[in-house]
């Protein structure tokens, strides 16, 4: 009774794989695995326990449905699964059996096998959120000079480069970036603390197992275990949410351009993408609508994060719980409108032309704002604004050019020359810090890829 | 690459079941056969073309990876589906295959194939409503002398009765099964509307095939297509909300109860069911953790249909996609907490003793109240606050009964007599309605029952 | 310190007056008069005590930051009100101010109190939708026969009618109003149980109180208690959520309508509305910026309702608490929705001659449709889709309208004459169902307001 | 009408202070004359002009009511407001009026206006979370040796340390104060770009003035104006959430401490806190109950700023209204949480007589694990849980305490000696790493602070 139907629409193949009842369960045993070689280290339980235990941590020796039915009585998923490991392993060891999870809890498992799996995702998202940069950074380049209309509250107002508009991407990925870096060694972190928290079953040894144990899984060795403090992953899906949030945005301005009235920028074609069943001429939008969907449900699965935080005592029934299919699916959300931004932006097809045509759309207006502050230096502010308000409006009533208003304006030519109206109703000169903007954010990505 | 290690513990098999990938395909094809039977019968097609429709029509026929790969390049899952739905019955009549689909989109085949998935997701939900509430019912008049202490703030007030408390619960499905069949009219509602909503790829013949389709499927004819108004299917998300927010207030409870200082009622047990994998006496409320915890997923589901309602024009990109996995998730998480209180209710293992040995615990200070009212009908409440007030402070402090130092109270004494104070602290004197709250909860839901 | 800069735009004075502290204070003070009229009808006080405590009923008598302060060492607002109200009343009549909030507890009065707020409310509200409702009756008929482009996936697709668009609004504002008569008998509802629920210290008078006290307030009377049982209140917070979601779809698609390159429709103009502060032509959508600001707020404030449902035994810490502020304010967001909802239905600017222009952008690519259906059925859906799509491509390639390729085809003309392409590629001859939906959306408004 | 009754009890006066009307209306004022002293700076206006703009720059000096009717028609805050310093300053100097707001736009004063607050309202975070991770340090040093009942799934499991309890949170409050530290580089930063982003309005000297303005208000200057991409601001509500999450976590655990049936631990009391209206033996835990409010509170809110992302081209309408009124709240709120757990932190009343009687509840079940694990080394894990689950089941059937049972058991004491389970039975020597764990949150505090 699968679900799986809009997986490869939403979500990337390779979260998936981590992500999956196998990676999850795998997590588990190299958790059993480095806790064996942990303890073995440390001379609390024999070496010769170790080979058999690490044998039978291989997700794929182990029996799904009936995990997944024990998993409902014992209400977690380490009891039953720790419980299968150590008959497979009494099966062939009994006395190796005897030493497979010795001082640990549940949690310690599922926790600490759950950092393991995030630990891939990181990787993935690294390298994905690195490609994506790139890719931004260069065609911020090679848009650096392409003006089309800024658009305000939905109107046009003054121009802008397409460059500038993908270097403001750009901009919000590097910081998701240096924010992953930030929260790596909190997030990257054991926990092990056995039935509450202290470690007690382990006597005196318990602090040199935690940390061989840190060792042997390559995570950083917490001030305590964090069993009901759950701020490490809170804070991590967080950031997902963000990176989802940016790419929504990405998404949002890429279907604006996209429609029909505007027709400025679009996804890159293939076979058969985004075509109606009924309206052969169409090509939808089809990767934005990803990016736009995981914007939209992310918020809602981090604010479960956030309300999963009030964890009872040492450990909670419930809210705990809460977490389990929460994190995962944030993690393949994102990687699918990662996927999808992948295919967008290196891919991006821009009509220069139909820009430039869209900044006549106004017959001037757009650079009304070029005359109001030329003005405003000479009559002030208020009077240059209400007169060049008047003078737009003006050019509406009449269904003329901005230009033909100002050119006939006593007020306006007292102060303008015709020249110097022309200059100021031509976008190429009023494209301000735009090239600026795109240097700045490819020098940090530059910067910051080193 | 699948997902469901905790999908026995969290949710209900009938319900996956309906929303699996299979029972998204069917609801579909049903939608598909049911059109072409609608347009036969109207004339538009002929009657010979439903019979090769109706037979390809059956969702374990088609491809699942195929079509998965396929949605994430036409955007949505009706488009390859039509596709392969066609090839298959022109691969044995070319002259029906002319007639599948026939003036519908894919938004038509979506929802409408989604409400036919909904009906059967309301089945079940009717079902164990009723069931549920049948054992509320009958666990609150089994306890409708069962007194416990009342908990306000998590600090004991007055007595109370565990037949009161389940009624409170039953008091809430019962206006959750009235919500449900207020709003089954309106959800349960065809979508039909063709590229954008208008029909008109049917010419005249729109408005007979859109009766002829609801009445097929057995749906209501709304007064227009719904493509982007969602109120409806966000309406059902609440109530399913409002489901989950009751049952984990009842988990909430239980798992209060349950508590090792309380230990009042618990979850009946069965072999291995919340066993600790280090603490072999425990009995973990891991029922009460499905209820909280769907408690805690459901606001951020609920609040993701919420944000999906601004559909842009005559059909969204993003908004709609993000409620494809977020409605079904939603009802297989509210199955999942229905389960286990049904598995919980009727076998609520109740131990009254140590019910009324926890009231015992203040020494007589839970029953203040009632000392307090009987004393501001004689000296007025602020006075018969403070003077109660102090007593309680004065055995609590000298670490005695309550009835002993109200009994040596000059000021108390003068105004009640010993044989007053004595059917003062007695809580099976002080119980008040509580015997009418079950009996109204239980008429309330025989009634509706009927 | 005041937070009231943004209150006029973003929420209606009614509404603000209902739950302004002064309001929120006069709903608890009104339970206490009612609760000393119905305690005096029973003959459980005094008939005497009731004038003076009415008397002191008034919440303009009562100092506001002294309440807020001991609120803050109280933990709720019905504590301090009730001493600073038998204060008053003792002294003038020391003898009225015993039976002042007999019997209940401070819960009584704050839900009590709300539910007076709520059904003030919920006048407004009912008000408002039917203006609403009224206006965009008026208006789906106005344009019952304006045509412009249907889109889909932000991209032109086949025609629709202005009609049509504003009557889907008109059809979910009708069943939000079905809605709330529905929940108003659930919502409208005492909140009445002492201390723990049972009303035990009114003894065997606390029924007859009860129902006195429901008919004094004009509310229900509930099967028990809802003390914590909050449904009532998270089903009244969803509906509020979906106003907001159908109002924010209205201010998505204005929005949308309004751009510069579409420029279909505009909110009315009124002076100063909308004016930038540097583009002096530009006339911001400043009323959809609300519709579209409460639709993603509300999301967020109706999930915490729902969050705070699992309150504990018989009174909450903290899941309450949340309820205080969260629910007036989304109350107050709805409110102001609905007021700028008001304010654009009916002054609607609509320029009908853009939309037809705007019709044209695609040189007839828009009504492809209309030719691959007759298509369709002279050579089947596949290959009929197949050869428009060519021809729309071809179109688009050579830059020239689509009627001429058509004309052009050998494979086309062999199906379709000249006249009948005219006529498929003519926009009013492809409005389907259009007026339909129009009229079945009034219908069903004229017979909700009858 | 004023709304601010409970304002006192959930935030904390001097972060509204931060927050009111006047504060953000000064936070604007305080951009626009810092623009004026960059713009003199550079040459671009007169020196001469700076005073008189600068003088008008008093928040006390404008009439907010009308500023709030003003904004309901110009969609802003800015607008307004310009226009009112405008004529204000044109009132005593009319050419210095010409160089007001020069070449910037209103988002430009709304948003860097905000980080101002915002850098405000950090300086109190700061101080604040300083404060409370000194008292959590010196408590859970206090009590580094008071053992009470570990608690899992609300159950009694092994013993921690109270002190163990606190240095938990004091870890979660020394993470959120290196994310603060971590992010008040990218949070405070100049927003400065002019009509659409580009700065054009100000030519040549826009990126002169913007590194004068960034210097003047000491805020970081951007790799490009951020007006649309608000990841900035949402990484600043995520760590409030977090914040709220923990503080949530630590009422959570304070208000099931205070149980009556626990009695562990308590807020401090003071006159009136927590008092009942009608037990007036109770002390309910009304700081606790702010902490688990904010907690619920917060993921919505933190929601709505995730789901405000995807901001439309170069500003949003609606999407950035979402904001205005959300995180000031969301500060507030935060805020609150912080006052009341400095309330209650360093005066909590701590009863470890009642923690140790509570570990015998179980009769010696709660160090079964104890016994079962040095079992576990002599007859493996599986057979020890088995034997040690008999002997629990058999001291709960027949009431007597695990340590007479362990000890009549035949398998038991063929392995374990009287002594050897006395040792294993007392909770002072199973207290594992609890001790270092205290040290190392110290430590890491202490280092932090340093």
């Amino acid at each position: 009774m699968s679900n799986q139907l809009f997986d490869a629409y939403f979500t990337a193949p390779a979260m998936r794989a981590i992500f999956c009842d196998v990676g999850r369960v795998q997590g588990m045993l190299d958790f059993e695995a480095a806790l064996a070689r942990a303890e073995a280290r440390v001379g609390l339980i024999p070496a010769e326990a170790v080979a058999p235990i690490e044998a039978a941590c291989k997700a794929e020796l182990y029996d799904y449905p009936a995990l997944a039915q024990a998993i409902a009585t014992a209400g977690n998923s380490a009891i039953p699964l720790v419980k299968a490991l150590g008959k497979r392993i009494a099966a062939t060891d009994p006395e190796a059996e005897r030493y497979v999870h010795l001082g640990a809890t549940s949690q310690d498992a599922m926790d600490s096998g759950l950092v393991l799996q995030l630990r891939s995702a990181i990787g993935l998202l690294e390298s994905d959120l690195a490609k994506l940069a790139d890719a931004l950074a260069a065609q911020a380049e090679r848009h650096i000079d392409t003006p089309l209309a800024g658009r305000t509250w939905l109107q046009q107002a003054t121009p802008v480069t397409l460059g500038m508009k993908l270097a403001g991407v750009l901009g919000a990925v590097t910081r998701h970036r240096q924010r992953l870096s930030e929260l790596k060694p909190r997030l990257l972190s054991l926990q092990f603390g056995g039935a509450s928290g202290s470690l007690a079953a382990l006597g005196e040894a318990g602090w040199a197992v935690s940390g061989a144990l840190a060792q042997e899984l390559e995570l950083t060795l917490p001030e305590q275990p964090w069993h009901t403090q759950r701020d490490r992953l809170v804070e991590f899906a967080s950031l997902l949410g963000m990176i989802a949030g940016s790419l929504g945005k990405l998404g949002r301005d890429l279907s604006l351009l996209m429609q029909t009235e505007a027709g400025e920028v679009f996804e890159p074609s293939a076979p058969g993408k985004g075509g109606s069943s009924t309206m052969p001429h169409k090509r939808n939008p089809v990767s934005a609508a990803v990016l736009i969907g995981a914007a939209t449900r992310a918020p809602g699965l981090v604010a479960t994060m956030f309300s999963a935080m009030p964890q009872e005592h040492e450990r909670s029934l419930g809210l705990w719980h809460a977490e389990w299919d929460t994190l995962p699916e944030l993690c393949c959300l994102v990687s699918g409108a990662l996927q999808q931004a992948l295919l967008v932006v290196p891919g991006l097809e821009v009509d220069a032309a139909r820009m430039r045509a869209n900044l006549e759309l106004t017959q001037g207006l757009v650079l009304a704002e070029a005359v109001s502050i030329a003005l405003a230096q000479k009559i002030g502010r208020d009077a240059a604004h209400h007169l060049i308000e008047q003078c737009c409006k003006q050019a509406v009533r009449e269904g003329v050019h901005l230009r033909a208003v100002l050119g006939a304006n006593a007020e306006v030519s007292a102060q303008l020359s015709a020249a110097e109206l022309d200059r100021l109703l031509d976008a190429a000169h009023y494209l301000g810090q735009a090239r600026r903007w795109v240097e700045r954010a490819v020098a940090e990505h530059t910067q910051f890829s080193r």
